[in-house]
């Protein structure tokens, strides 16, 4: 039997493992089966535990996808994990090492967890695109009330457009458009989003391969900065996503990208593997 | 902190509480979101284990379904509870009381569980159609090669198609339309069920107000006992459903249809509510 921990960020939900004392040998058809969600337990990311590798980090956290392959970064996930670790510590912040490398996290007085998301890229060649343009205005890539998107790399690309009313954009289509537009040599993920207060965004996200999602943590940071870019909004900036609230704060001394938000464990578990 | 089992039978999933000892007060409110699969557990049924009320049971269960409102019956949902509890007993069979009734249920040396889900009613004014037909022959349904159905009630509606391949129909349209044929006062399950061997059918279900589903233990009991009815196997059949085998045996003696499954449980927990 093996203890797992459920845990979820705005309803994007993960199934945490820990193998920091005895190692776990998780096989690619160990991980589908625990992300079955009608014979297994369901999860969008599964997160393990393991010792870190690295002087500077408390743990490394490895992740897997549903399908069984290994991902690089999720910022929901670092932010259940360290809740977790910072709570069994009794510590105000951790270091998280992932294969794309450190992750800095920091627990607030009200419990919500603060994760540095890293540098925003952008430069045209670093969101990417695929050929030389103002990533500030870029004009053809949609029309209408979708004419002049801003571009920004958090590692992987977004395409953030801001409108009157972000709910009545057909994001299903356009999002499904935008994302395979020649002009995104990696695809993108599209953004809307419409100013409700100050420094308060609307905002729905149609997710790289994934289509609508509710809570995509890179999607939030790529559409801050870009309202901070374009002057909508000062550096801290509240966005309502569907499954909840995400605060960014884009930081003026080294460019990187905070997100704050919920976490929450849904349950604990034990399963057979 | 409650402890649950999380169970399934060919992947119709179940969060199982005990309250036998300790009765657990749960409101719409908690039911709605132990059934949330993102931000709680998630199941198709919520079944709770109560004392008996009656003298011939072994216990109580009440079926929750996940928008928090009670259902009557589950056989799927009966043959994990039954498993669970005659596993810890040791026994062999089990009676369990439903608002339905008395379910009695039987452990095979294999591990699968065998559930006597009742008489299936076969007079027009039962299944219930709207006006007086022959159930084994009910044209005017739909047509081409769903000419001629057959209606089988099993406390709910069912409408039979025997074709020559039950994958190739376009059960989503058809389901849909028949569903909701006048003939149907309370609407139907629609099954479209193939002859893949002796007493093996293949079929595919349309469940009424669900859509498509894997595994619908009245609409695999409706199936053998039209094919039954119209000669085309013995009286025990093997269905092959989309999430795994039913037996069922349409017994002599009494009508009753009796369903035989495989159960698992999938990982056991604890939740705060």
């Amino acid at each position: 039997m093996v203890a797992f921990t459920k845990m979820h960020g705005l309803g994007n939900d993960f199934v945490v493992l820990d193998a920091r004392a005895l190692p776990l040998a998780l096989t690619a058809e160990a991980v589908r089966h625990i992300g079955d969600r009608r014979r297994g337990v369901g999860f969008d990311q599964l997160l393990v535990m393991e010792p870190a590798g690295n002087d500077g980090a408390d743990l490394f956290m490895r992740i897997y996808n549903p399908d069984g392959s290994e991902s690089g970064a999720c910022g929901n996930g670092t932010r259940c994990v360290a809740a977790l670790c910072m709570v069994e510590n009794d510590a105000e912040r951790i270091t998280i090492e992932t294969r794309r490398g450190l992750l800095a996290a920091r627990r607030l007085d009200d419990g919500r967890v603060a994760v540095d998301m890293g540098e925003a890229l952008t430069d045209w060649a670093a969101v990417p695109l695929a050929e030389e343009r103002d990533t500030l205005s870029l004009n053809g890539v949609a029309s209408g009330p979708l004419a002049d998107p801003v571009a920004v790399g958090m590692g992987n690309p977004h395409c953030v457009f801001f409108v009157a009313d972000a709910e009545a954009v057909d994001l299903t289509t356009h999002g499904s458009e935008i994302e395979h537009h020649p002009l995104f040599p990696e695809r993108t993920n599209v953004e809307v989003a419409s100013l409700i207060g100050p420094d308060r965004l609307r905002l729905r996200v149609w997710e790289r391969g994934a289509g609508i999602t509710f809570a995509c943590g890179s999607g939030a940071c790529a559409t801050a900065v870009a309202a901070i870019r374009r002057g909508l909004t000062g550096r801290r900036v509240a966005l309502d996503l569907d499954g909840g609230r995400l605060d960014i704060e884009w930081r003026e001394t080294d460019g990187h990208v905070l997100m704050t938000g919920p976490v929450a464990t849904s349950f604990t578990g034990e399963i057979d593997l």
